[in-house]
C-alpha cells in the first residue's frame, strides 16, 4: 500500500490521534495541515520555503492542471513532483469540486460531467476514469476519488442520490487506478447533514477497503456547530487504521475541533488567500495589516513568531508593501500565515502527546478571541 | 568622505577601470550593476536573495518613497536600510527624473518643481533642498543631486539653460546635505548631445569636488551610437579618483560599452521588468519563455547558468507559471535576469583584470547575437 498511517497515540479524552503518514515522498507527522498549490505552485512560495516552514505534504488541483498546462505535459515532465520541483508528498483532489462549482454549463450524467473550461469556454469532460487517469499522469501520492461535493443545503433525496452516485463513481476510480504501489486512492464520505445518509455513505465506501478516507461536503456554508455535529457521528464510522482527511477546512478553531473529532489531515486555501489580502493570523486573532493602525507600528506581526517575516520585518513595512501592490508583501504575508498553521499543528501534536489537548484548546480559543 | 572608489586597475586598451567602491554599508566591486528597488523593495526579491545573487548595492527612488509611505515614516523606522531589511549599500535618485516624467501638470521655477502625485493627484513640491532632505531621512549611502534629466531631443538653448539650472540646483543640494560623514552627494553631468555643453556641465560640477559623478540625460531615446559618442567625450572630463555612474543603462551591450568608456556604476529597471513579462536574458540573447516553443521544453533557461531558477526549473514549468499568472514565475524570472547581470559584471571585471576586455566584448556580442 502506497500510503499508510501509523497511529502513535490516541487521546483518552477526545478522539484526537497522533500519527505518522507514510507516503512514497516522505513521512508526515499528523494531524497535518496541507498548503494548497492549485496550479502546481503554492502561491508565492518556493518548495524550499515550504520545507523551511515545516510543510511535508501539499495539495494540488486536478481540475486546474487538467485545463492548464494539461496532465500529458506534466506526465512528459516526469510527473508533478518533478515539474514543480517538490520532493515532498502531494495529494491531488479529483476535480469533482471544481467541475460542480467553477465549471459553467455543466451537464451531469452517470458517465461523468461535461463542463466548460473557466479559461476559454471550451467543452471538457471529466469522469471517474478520466479524473483518475489525470491523477495517474500527475503521479500524486494520494489520489482523491471523483465525487460530487453535495451542496448545502440539499434535500434528503438529492443528498441520497448524490452519495450513491459518489459510491458508484468511487468503484470506477478504484478499478481505474493501476498504480496502487505508488498512489493511494482515498474515498470520500458524503451524505450532507443527514446522519443516516452519512452512515450509508461510510458503510458503502469503507467496504472497498481503501488506503484512506475523506469527509467531504463540509465547510460548504453550514454553521460550524453543524459541521462539528456531522464529524461527531461520521468520523467514528471510519476505520481507525486509515488516515482521515477533512476537506477544505483550515480556520484555527476548526482545525482544533476537527483534530479533537479524530481528523488527521486538513487543507484550505483561506490562510494563503487572506494573507495576500493583507490579513495575518496571530495567536491573538486576525490582524489586518493593511489597516491604518499598522502605519507607524514598527513591531513584527507577532513578536513570538519564529517565521522569516516576523524576524525581519515590521507591520509598517508590510503595510507599505501591501498598499504599494508589491509582490514581496504577498510573499511575506503568506510565509507568516503558513508558518502560523504549521506551528499550530505542531502545538496540537505536542498537546496530544502530553495529554493536554482540551486545555490547549481552551487557552488557544481564549487568546485568539473565539470566546469573546 | 562617506563613499570613495579605490581604482585597482586601469585597462590599457580601453578606458575600463577595475575598482572597489567603499560605502558605509560595504565594499562593492566595480564595475557594478545596481538592481532597482523603486518602492523600498527590488520587485519580488528578498534582501537575502539579492545578496545570494551577488548584489551589494541597490537603487531606490526618492519620488516614490516621498509620496508613499513618506520619508518621515522611513526616518521613524530608522532609515531605508532598517525599513526594508537591507544592510548593503543604497543609492537613491533625487526624484528629478520622475517629477519631470511621471508628475502631471508640473510647474518648474528656479525654486523647484510643483507637480501632482501620480497616486492621488494631490499637489506636491520638490526642490533641491527638499529632495536632499528626503534622502537624508532615507539615509541612503549615495544621494543624487536634484537635476533635470534633459529630454531628447532638446534644442541647444534648452539644453544649455537646463544644465545651468542643474548646476545651480546642485550647489543648493551640496549646501543642504549636512550628513557628509555617512552620505555622499553625486553630481550629474547634463548637456544633452552637445559636446561643448557636456564640457561646460562637467567643468561646473567637478569644480564642486563631490564624492562622485553621474552622466545623466542618456538612454532617453537617442540611438545607442550617439550615447557611446557622448560617453567618449564626457567621461574623460570626470576625475579619475571618483566613481562614475551612468544612469538608467542596463542592456548587456550598453553595460559592456559603458565599462569600456570608463563607467563604474549602472542601474536600469529593464532587466527586472522584462523578467516579469516573461523574457529571460541569456548569453545567446533574449528568450521569450512565454512563447509556445518553451511549452514542452524541459531544459532550463540556460544550462550553464548557476542561478536557483536554472538549477531547479524547466522552461516548460516557467512558461506554465507565467501563463497562469503565478507569482513564483515572476520571482524565478527575476532571479535569473538579475543573476545574469551580476554574472555579466563579474565576467567583465575578470576580463579587465586579465587584459582581455575587447576580446570578451567580441565573444559576448557574437554569442548574444548583437553582430547579426
Amino acid at each position: 500500500m502506497a500510503v499508510r498511517i501509523e497511529v502513535l497515540k490516541e487521546d483518552n479524552r477526545t478522539r484526537a490521534r497522533l500519527g505518522k503518514l507514510h507516503t512514497p515522498h516522505g513521512v508526515i507527522e499528523t494531524p497535518v495541515f496541507m498548503p494548497v498549490g492549485t496550479q502546481a505552485t503554492v502561491k508565492t512560495m518556493t518548495p524550499e520555503e515550504l520545507k523551511d516552514l515545516g510543510a511535508g505534504i501539499i495539495l494540488s488541483n486536478t481540475y486546474h492542471l487538467f485545463l492548464r498546462p494539461g496532465h500529458e505535459l506534466i506526465r512528459e515532465a516526469g510527473g508533478l513532483h518533478a515539474f514543480m520541483h517538490w520532493d515532498g508528498a502531494i495529494l491531488t483532489d479529483s476535480g469533482g469540486f471544481q467541475v460542480f462549482s467553477l465549471g459553467d454549463l455543466r451537464k451531469i450524467t452517470e458517465e461523468g460531467v461535461e463542463f466548460r473550461s473557466h479559461l476559454d469556454g471550451s467543452k471538457k469532460f471529466l469522469s471517474p476514469e478520466i479524473a483518475t487517469q489525470v491523477q495517474m499522469a500527475l503521479g500524486s501520492d494520494i489520489v482523491m476519488a471523483f465525487d460530487e461535493c453535495t451542496p448545502y443545503p440539499a434535500t434528503r433525496d438529492y443528498a441520497k442520490a448524490s452519495l450513491e452516485r459518489t459510491t458508484r463513481w468511487l468503484k470506477r476510480c478504484q478499478e481505474t487506478l493501476t498504480t496502487t504501489d505508488r498512489q493511494a486512492l482515498f474515498g470520500i464520505v458524503q451524505g450532507s447533514m443527514y446522519e443516516d445518509l452519512r452512515k450509508q455513505s461510510a458503510a458503502e465506501i469503507t467496504e472497498l477497503d481503501l488506503p484512506g478516507y475523506a469527509v467531504g461536503g463540509l465547510s460548504v456554508g453550514e454553521p460550524k456547530e453543524l459541521m462539528y455535529e456531522v464529524l461527531d457521528y461520521t468520523v467514528p464510522l471510519l476505520p481507525k487504521d486509515k488516515p482521515r482527511y477533512l476537506m477544505g477546512v483550515g480556520s484555527p478553531d476548526a482545525l482544533i475541533e476537527g483534530v479533537m473529532r479524530g481528523i488527521d489531515m486538513f487543507d484550505c486555501v483561506l490562510p494563503t488567500r487572506i494573507a495576500r489580502n493583507g490579513t495575518a493570523l496571530t495567536r491573538y486573532g486576525k490582524l489586518v495589516v493593511r489597516n491604518a493602525e499598522s502605519a507607524h507600528d514598527f513591531s513584527p506581526i507577532d513578536p513570538t513568531c519564529d517565521c522569516y517575516t516576523c524576524k525581519n520585518y515590521s507591520r509598517a513595512y508590510l503595510r507599505h508593501l501591501i498598499k504599494a501592490d508589491e509582490i514581496l508583501g504577498l510573499r511575506l504575508m503568506t510565509i507568516h500565515n503558513l508558518r502560523f498553521l504549521t506551528n499550530l499543528m505542531s502545538e496540537i501534536r505536542a498537546a496530544i502527546k502530553e495529554n493536554r489537548l482540551p486545555e490547549y484548546r481552551e487557552k488557544f480559543f481564549y487568546e485568539y478571541g473565539y470566546l469573546k
